[in-house]
């Protein structure tokens, strides 16, 4: 995880330097809290130059940044981010959830569109040194968290398309509420045929600013329709890629009865996400609660294969997996003008993600001791 | 070109505010220029919000933006551009190039990623009005021209991913010599397999920010290996697609003898050009010079047809076309390993390229008067 350019400073913790905001903000109630609205007293910034590299590290007040009209992502799309989560428990122990896959995921994002590259351990420290400083902004309630946000523009103040010769590295933090406040309520996907996420050759495996845009006009399509998110499909074939900002898995009955979780392979069209591979290891660790039986597949699903299995009575369920929403179970698919049924239990939720939600929330919340859980915090 | 929400105002010129910049710049002499790197004294801006619609336009000093670290185009790449030419000629007339072109295509780009549309008639004349304010900054030297850059964002301040409740447009402007200062250098191209710049269903035919980004990688690697550009190519046939961020045609002599002048047509993978569609409308009007015979086709071309045109001799030319290079000629693709050439006349150009080229670029300054030329200021 260090920085190509070795000869120039990397991101460097001991230059850090330090502004209090003047004018801290009482936190806002637990109950009053909407996804990524509010933001915390303060804010990590980390410019880069191509001459000089990484500059001194600052935490400064949450403010406007003064952007130059001409600078390149204004124009050319060129950012990228993360999204991970800080939860506070009740003796106020405060952790991170497995941070160091994002800080890999972000170089490699930052590569793919030619965005300088940084020794991901040294933002790691930074940014825990950000969340200790605003701490008291993480809600406590179950199923609360903060949102923590580290993004990375180009800056540079002209509008030829090419490498950014400055870019701006900088982490916001939200405090959020848990996504489904009155228990699991199973949502229903529209197969989109008409547009597509991602392509082979394309970015669709990168966290790119560039792949969220072209998804809203068919999300607000979908909510026209009836449908709460996207089913985003691929090919002829009609292939199950992700659902709306999530990855996915589907759970089948095979011919002789066992069960199958299956996500589709990182083909360059997946987001390699944090919580796609911790479903992934706790179903092949077969964690307790799972069928004996339980087989683990990367592997294409199409949508033929969804509607066989349904009219067969082998769906056993289809659930998005991601940083927000963590486990998001699915109760209907709308493809091709009709709806293919998926079974969810009275919770809402299905046999395999209602045992992997509980494990994963317990890690998430160090409930559950486990290495994916980063102390940030000790109270 | 009317907005949608006509319940709510919008761009009204009427209301424009200019404030005056108070230290203005001396030009910068034109042997100096670089593209996209100076700009003007002054630029354009114009607020969004859904609840009031478009706010009162202003003329302000050119100058840094203050954005919100959540707002998002800094994270969902929300943006789209246009790129439009002022030409000043000898006796000081101001003209620009077909812009209600670019103002249809700003607002078709608008309601693919959800920012909000508008007038565009309206637009133009406050793009005038500031184009006239700074017009001493216009080159009067051949080829010399003000680029203008019309940018669309998305400003709402929260990070959940959704049409945004605030938007800005702005505008600048850059003086920029011409593409070739010594004359015609055709340009070598890499057939990149390895990358996409678009595919069905994606964004290719309009202009966002979010089709830029993903390119510069290739556009890198391309140069790595000794070409200037990528050539896109698409799917398992290889089709030709664009040319850096230039549409792109091709002339054969068919199997009968006759000139075919080919460009692939607008699938959704393309971009609608300007400088396409002048190029197709002079070769369609078989402008003097031209090839009696010429045919003129919209159609998909593969890496195969251009190889075994090449070995039979049939290869005419290839050559880009946009608005900053207007006309790109092409002498060599680097494809699977091996170079196809493609033939170019002494002066870096072919037989229907030059012809074309002449007629544009008099259209375009005016100097070959045309309904295309749009006059800005008399003097």
């Amino acid at each position: 995880m260090t920085g190509e350019l070795t000869a120039l400073p990397d991101i460097e913790p001991s230059r850090l330097e330090v502004i209090d905001n003047p004018s801290p903000r009482p936190t806002p109630s637990s109950s009053s809290l909407v996804f990524g609205k509010v933001f915390t007293d303060h804010m990590l910034t980390i410019p880069w130059t191509e001459a000089n590299g990484w500059d001194a590290p600052k935490i400064v007040p949450y403010g406007p940044l003064s952007l130059e009209p001409s600078c390149t992502v204004l124009h050319y799309a060129q950012t990228l981010f993360e999204g991970m989560k800080a939860y506070r428990n009740d003796a106020g122990k405060v952790t991170l959830f497995r941070p160091d896959m994002n800080m890999k995921r972000m170089v490699t994002s930052a590569k793919r569109i030619a965005l300088p590259t940084f020794n991901g351990d040294a933002l790691l420290e930074l940014i825990k040194i950000l969340i200790r400083k605003d701490k008291h902004w993480i809600p406590k309630d179950p199923g609360h968290s903060l949102y923590v946000r580290p993004t990375l523009i180009g800056t540079q103040r002209a509008i030829g398309v090419g490498p950014p010769n400055e870019a701006l590295l900088f982490v916001i933090c939200s405090p959020v509420g848990p996504y489904y406040p009155q228990g699991f309520k199973p949502v229903a996907l529209y197969g989109t045929t008409e547009y597509i996420r991602a392509a082979p050759g394309g970015t669709g495996g990168y966290k790119l600013g560039a792949n969220y845009a072209p998804g809203v006009v068919p999300q607000k399509e979908a909510a026209e329709k009836g449908y709460v998110q996207n089913l985003w499909l691929h090919g002829p074939e009609h292939y199950l890629t992700e659902v709306g900002t999530m990855n996915m898995f589907i759970a089948f009955k095979t011919a002789d009865g066992q069960t199958e979780l299956v996500t589709p392979p990182l083909d360059g069209m997946i987001l390699p996400g944090v919580t796609r591979d911790s479903v992934l290891r706790l179903a092949r660790d077969k964690i307790a609660g799972l069928p004996k039986d339980l087989i683990v597949n990367e592997r294409p699903v199409t949508m033929n294969e969804v509607k066989e299995a349904s009219l067969d009575g082998r769906l056993v369920e289809l659930f998005g997996a991601g940083t927000a929403a963590v486990i998001s179970p699915v109760d209907r698919i709308g493809y091709l003008g009709e709806d293919i049924l998926i079974p969810t239990g009275p919770d809402g939720m299905g046999p395999i993600s209602r045992v992997i939600w509980k494990e994963l929330i317990g890690r998430q919340t160090g409930s559950i001791p486990s290495d994916w859980s980063v102390t940030v915090a000790e109270s």
